[in-house]
């Protein structure tokens, strides 16, 4: 039942109850013009070298007569989740969600309300959160994530997406995704790309939002896993969700999952913390053109600033290291001209 | 070190043997003109409940009149590899390989001429050979599977398909493929399928041929897997296959990867032995529309005959429970017309 620890890598739910209540749901923002689209395919990016070198990878990569031709079935690019496709503040979406299905289940575990680290979440205790460790975690998620059919945990997760809101911005957690990555993933696409998830979050709660917010199909999604057991019962079959972790996607798990989901080495690939280096390195060690992409939150004023010292998306290896492995740093502040999509 | 017994079921390699010295491979046939494509897109199979089955299931779930329609997104299709898209006697191509790749490592390990199990790979010694177990097996996966690169595994496993000739047919192995499956695979992907392989065998091994082979790019093959580790040596970054059992695609392990792999129900699945029973059992227990297959090896003349009592691809609980799940048997013998591209 260590599960929270190596998918989250976070010792304490104390911010779990900045999370404001649900509310309605607003719909999708429309991608632009067709034309638009074509002329200028990053239009959420400001001109400058970050924009510059992902332009001039696609096209060196489309091009048959260029020397860095890849075959479209070979473009494969990888993208990290949490703060690199939306956003992982307060706190881990995940880990909110986990909190909000304590709070609703908690009708039918009434002991809950004199067990930790149960208790301290349903009377927001904020003293008792903090004290938090990796094992109390591991019993949140096991509780919230697991003893559940596979169908019923996306319903599940489905549901929160579709009522819970960002306490800061007020929208639906799955609106608060960057318009400038939407358009990498769009402009790969359209150049021939195959584009996956690789997260450290769970794989099946990634799969219940990825089609609709990324255009990514739930099979390209690859993420952090429990155990699952096949079941038959009468002429009903189903998959039972274990409180066991099965596969912690981060770090060094990245490269291996890719390898094990996608069987071959990615030629770009987007991250934003130290849990994605591994990734980025794999992709630095193909033959050929590559792209690799780190995501530097460094605007506080439109979205969050923190690096080397956050509990959350922890960059700092990745900065000292990115020179040296061809890292592209994005600056939020300074490359992107627009950061969620219902912004003007 | 316990690789074989889970992904191959089988006790012994006295069979590995039978085959022949490499040879040269041969042009992969041509698939059907398109007009015949559309206007019979099942020519290698005789009309028949079977074909009748599988065109009233596509066209039952693309038709948006039809109370059984599926959006595209969820038309997902499983392939078991082993005796349903390809042959499966006289053992596992997948463990000829290990056993040529034995003779071709020999002169590496001098130590090997006095050892077992790989003394009697070695001498053809079948008299040792036939008290091999699960232990031995596992050796000798181990000794040609592991302690080397993911793509170096990926290179060799290719220029063993583009050499060696099966014994009976003296044709590469990724050309004793079957025609009548081939022609499903382009039949549901012309329907808007998805069309993914779900194997016992090795994950790796399968990928260096299902693109080729069967149209299915490496990041749909499902399989067996060891565990890989990443590695950074200097400005190198590479995956080291371990000696040592990831995961065993077999059984109930199959709906298990569908839905780690997938993350949805197929609605299509296609097996051939009780190892492809859960899988299908899985596709079952869907809502709507659905079309679960076995391929009955009937035909002694033209492939092979075998079943219940049979060591490889045993199909005994998979016929005595077909009914109650709604499966098709197909004949190989009565069902198809022609069993292999290359054949008239």
């Amino acid at each position: 039942m260590s599960i929270a620890p190596k998918i989250f890598g976070l010792t304490c739910l104390t911010l779990v109850l900045a999370c404001s209540p649900p509310g309605d749901s607003a719909p999708q923002s429309e991608s632009a013009p067709l034309d638009e689209a074509w002329s200028n395919p990053l239009p959420s990016w400001n001109d400058g070298d970050a924009k510059q070198r992902i332009l001039d990878f696609v096209a060196a990569v489309t091009n048959p007569a260029s020397p860095y031709f890849v075959p479209a079935g070979k473009r494969i690019a990888t993208f990290d989740n949490d703060g690199t496709l939306w956003a992982e503040n307060p706190l881990y979406f995940q880990l909110l969600f986990a909190a909000d299905r304590v709070r609703s289940m908690a009708d039918e575990h009434p002991e809950w309300s004199a067990e930790q680290p149960f208790k301290a979440i349903l009377e927001d205790d904020r003293e008792a959160l903090e004290k938090m460790g990796h094992a109390e975690l591991g019993q949140i998620l096991a509780a919230t994530h697991a003893g559940i059919t596979a169908e019923e945990f996306s319903t599940i997760a489905r549901g929160w997406l579709d009522t819970a809101r960002h306490p800061r911005f007020d929208r639906p957690f799955d609106e608060i995704i960057y318009q400038p990555m939407l358009e990498v993933l769009s402009f790969l696409r359209a150049n021939g790309f195959k584009t996956f998830i690789v997260s450290g979050g769970g794989i099946e709660f990634i799969r219940t939002f990825s089609l609709d917010a990324y255009g990514i199909p739930k099979d390209q999604v690859i993420g952090s896993s429990i155990e699952t057991e096949f079941r038959v019962e009468g002429d009903r079959t189903f998959l039972m969700r274990l409180p066991e972790l099965h596969f912690a996607d981060d770090k060094e798990g990245k490269p291996v999952a890719i390898n094990r989901y996608i069987g071959q080495r990615p030629i770009a690939a987007f991250g934003n913390s130290d849990g994605d280096l591994a990734m980025l390195q794999y992709a630095a060690g193909g033959d050929g053109a590559k792209l690799m992409v780190l995501v530097h939150h460094d605007d506080a004023e439109r979205e969050y600033a923190y690096d080397r010292e956050s509990m959350i998306g922890r960059l700092d290896r990745g900065l000292d290291e990115a020179d040296r492995w061809g890292i592209t740093v994005v600056s939020m502040k300074d490359d992107w001209r627009r950061i969620f999509p219902w912004e003007d």
